[in-house]
């Protein structure tokens, strides 16, 4: 994409009224666009680096068995109240109502997605089965003041699991466990496994993936050497204790939740009705777990992580195009060439095309946009029938024939950022 | 995918409640979900034919210059208070309402990207700009009866045209006139440029495209040579009479709008303040153009066109998956290698490895589901080192040789549904 072209701009002004260093960054860079408190819209860039961390997540559902659905956002009053959850807790706290509270906006879809299941999980054979969909939640949240790290309105991953037993179920959530931090090692992200409240769903611990942050919203007591980790809200133990795995010293820090896992038993499936036959011939209802990662949150979280002064760093495979190529000279029809062969080769590229901005300009709204390799184009490269690589956070630069960017060396280029 | 692993079934019996042919094929072969009138749930192979269509709409967008963003479902009311929208029209009949009217579910984003853009164009050097999404949108529908046709729920791709002046918009208005003609005929529909009103836009024509199709909820009077077409609500002509363009005798038809252009010309930009800076210094308001297809209900028009008594019949590149591979022997490992087969050459395929589905039952169902493409595996072909290749609603049928199955022969025979 050529950057005369982007119909967003960067500003070097921070945005009234955000605090958090996500939601200032992303919006000078013209990522995203406030309209709310707790919403924004995505515009060009920062739809391509949500779809980019979407891939990721469809990719490891995906691989973990996964089936896509997407289901609406409207949902009837019938259907929560039959789990109580309607009139008390999140549907009292959380649901946006309207027609005069007869549809609310799903915050979670366990309800819905359990009362379709009843209707196609029928006996034993038909278990084990595990749906999710990348889909926008609602939830009225008291405090939305951390940019994309509460939301009142968000893209999420929510996947359902649904067993004929515990012992099925617990398989499948060391897998999701698994998967998890996978997901969250490719976005760049060191996450946590830490034990939470099971809240009303179970009396087992939930687990939850705890990004650490100062300014996160949570708060865990973790072993440093990664075989111990609780949320504040649950733990005996405090700093300075002793690790009840490995006796090493307890530490506590600030965290941003990245995502959490939820072993739900029977309660949705009982009071829905979700029950299946079992070889036996007996009637029983289907064990389940839930697991979420709210997608823009997880955007958001990146940045809180990946920044410097001067703007956002994405993790290569969150970065909104692959390249940053700048060119400095107006050799047009140069630069051109060197663009189409690296789309060609495959490459995502932006290309900061603009004639009316000074070389300084240019790798100042770079360093705030955050692409993570940067190509330059300048009248001393060309002499040398080559392009300047550059990594966004590195000083070190190297140059590369022009006549070489074939496909294979942009293979290397990519993989080396 | 294997249809083993498929959490859903397919139905004999016509769903309660519905009767439009979209919506009783669509739920009986377990592509979707009603959760509500005009609400319903895309369950895998309803997602995956969506899918289809909306990459189709993405890269015809892409390919007239489209900068794809994703915009909030929650609208501020201060927004349409602007436009004078909220308390009238739209606003009262359509919108859904909640947090006591504050907040309203965007049945459609004139105003809110109207006033993103107003933040970002300052100089006639900005313009022009083409901004889509493919988004949710909500509807209070008064009659939601005829299934993806009329959604109060439904996924919309909506795109605005920012110009700098009529001439301009007029040129950019006909490019997207050919790229909607090139999506509906590639998702197997023939649609008719209709003039309908402009609306409170405009005194000039918005357009429709129109498909021919007894159910159709709306009315167009047409010339069959092509030249002319208006719908009824506007229309000075009736059956019988003469084309004006061409003098051919004109007549009238229901059909199903699949998809409308709009002149919008300076209301948005006026209310909203999106002006911008001419070469001569002067301000003036953009021009503006938007353009929507509803994807669910362009979903919808296909399955209302292409099917037979046995179920639907997609468009090839509509389908969810490119072939269903049906194995009525029990040679698991046979079957197994040519799935993978298949797979490793790049189709999508639906493998049929069900032990307890008679091949009556298999083809039945194939039938309902209408995937294109089948490839059959007997007895009969195994002793041959053959599948057996039959297109959905064909009765030939011709042999191809397994070791043939490479991956060129995979292109011809996806090429020739």
């Amino acid at each position: 994409m050529k950057q005369s072209q982007l119909f967003t701009k960067t500003f070097k002004e921070k945005p009234a009224g955000e605090e958090s260093v996500n939601a200032i960054l992303l919006q000078r860079a013209g990522f995203i666009y406030k309209e709310m408190a707790g919403v924004y819209s995505f515009l060009p860039l920062g739809l391509r680096t949500l779809n980019k961390i979407t891939s990721i997540i469809r990719e490891e559902m995906n691989s973990i068995g996964g089936q896509e659905v997407h289901l609406s956002v409207l949902q009837p009053r019938e259907l929560w109240q039959k789990t109580g959850r309607w009139d008390k807790g999140i549907g009292k706290e959380v649901i946006y109502k309207c027609e005069n509270d007869s549809i609310g906006l799903g915050p979670t879809h366990e309800e819905m997605l359990t009362d379709i299941i009843s209707r196609y999980i029928q006996s034993e054979d038909d278990l084990p089965a595990y749906v999710y969909q990348i889909q926008t939640k609602f939830r009225k949240e008291a405090r939305a003041k951390s940019g994309l790290l509460r939301g009142r309105e968000f893209p999420m991953k929510d996947l359902y699991s649904f067993h004929k037993d515990e012992a099925d179920f617990k398989k499948y959530y060391e897998k999701v466990k698994a998967a998890y931090l996978k997901i969250f090692s490719r976005c760049g992200l060191k996450a946590i496994v830490t034990e939470a409240s099971g809240g009303d769903f179970t009396k087992e611990f939930s687990h939850e993936f705890q990004v650490l942050s100062k300014d996160g919203e949570d708060t865990i007591i973790f072993c440093p050497s990664g075989d111990f980790s609780q949320n504040v809200e649950i733990t005996k133990y405090k700093s300075g204790d002793k690790c009840p795995a490995c006796g090493a010293v307890l530490e506590k820090e600030s965290s941003i939740e990245a995502g959490n896992i939820f072993p739900l038993g029977d309660k949705f499936s009982k009071a829905l009705g979700a029950l299946f036959t079992t070889s036996q011939g007996e009637r029983r209802p289907i064990v389940m777990g839930c697991y979420g990662i709210g997608i823009s949150r997880l955007m958001g979280a990146i940045v809180e992580i990946h920044h410097d002064k001067h703007g956002i760093i994405w993790p290569k495979e969150t970065a909104p195009f692959a390249a940053h190529l700048i060119a400095l000279h107006k050799a047009e029809r140069e630069t051109e060439k060197i663009y189409q062969k690296l789309r060609v080769g495959g490459m995502e590229v932006l290309l900061d095309d603009r004639q009316d901005k000074s070389a300084g300009e240019k790798f100042a709204e770079a360093d705030l946009i955050g692409i993570p390799l940067r190509l330059v184009i300048s009248e001393n490269t060309l002499k040398q029938k080559s392009v300047e690589l550059k990594r966004r956070n590195q000083e070190k630069t190297q140059l590369i024939k022009i006549a070489q960017l074939d496909e294979k060396i942009i293979k290397q280029v990519v993989r080396a950022v």
